[in-house]
């Protein structure tokens, strides 16, 4: 009965995109709960996720919102 | 001072609803706050309740996003 | 497939209790799976509960440690 | 490598506002980042934080829905 | 700068272990971080991983602290 | 009613202590909870202060438990 949260910044992983798409998510989840599966032996039925997307503006990251911090500092 | 959080999938239980109803919600505070009220003896002004709704596209069962879950396994 | 979090202090509901009792936690988890099925329709077995027992110590309130908070204003 | 989250409902501080401003979560992230810096020696680069706006529908207190709540008490 | 947290009952995987294992817990953090550097192209240290491991007296499934609803059910 | 939640790793920040100090706790308490009045407008009685402390080996960073990720990359 493994809980797994995701919590990412809500943008796109290509110009296209504004957000992580449906097949990106369906990817993660079957990644992580594989993942459960291999290390800790829980089956797939017992394993929930639950993916948050979090706007830019609601994430900080070294005292900014993250959009100024990656600005200050030149990295992802 | 409790704090419950309640993650659900944002679905309605009718086929006209799209989502959880405000009653829905007024019910699962009123309940959650008087459960803890009986069990615990916690005052109902001190039991925060948080609901979170998050779509079906974001919740994975199964190693699954959860539609394509249901779909493969018949079940709620 | 609800995922409930209980957080609470760590402490009994009798004087002998130091933590929530084993009973005490059963009926939480009971009565808040019920309440999904009975508001949601969420079947028992599709939804999870964690009860969170955060030390007295580590749970703010009015700005202070809880017992601090508690003594000052004399309410639980 | 600290984590904060800040769960708030999503209403402005002034009349003419309907959320938290980005201007007031940059100030939070700040602040809360300086906190972790000060007390506990953390590096700014290493803490995130994020921001979590909850419809006042989705929050409750004292049993009842925030606005209803409210209302009810007369108190914020 | 994603964030994972993966909550899992506190038990072992082999009979010896009343845990999760220092090593299985290293295999997850590897995995899961690796996991968002392909799908999502985070660099590794920009993912953050808490592991929460609960009592199984504090969780629930099927309405039922976990060991009791495994017993009834005969399934892990 | 706001709810903070911060997340730090289970260690002391001077050699003698192993783990965040009760007077540590009570001014990240104070600290947030008065951030949330200046900013927010949010009376101190109305915010709720979780502090959860994380063992190392529960902690990731960089694909690593965190000791492990310190000690390859030399930083905090």
């Amino acid at each position: 009965m493994p809980m797994v949260t995701i919590q990412v910044t809500r943008e796109g992983t290509k110009p296209d995109n504004e957000s992580v798409t449906a097949e990106e998510k369906a990817r993660l989840i079957k990644g992580v709960s594989h993942l459960l599966l291999d290390v800790l032996n829980k089956p797939l039925e017992s394993t929930f996720v639950v993916i948050e997307e979090v706007s830019t503006e609601n994430w900080g990251w070294g005292g900014l919102p993250v959009d100024a911090y990656r600005q200050q500092r030149g990295r992802r």
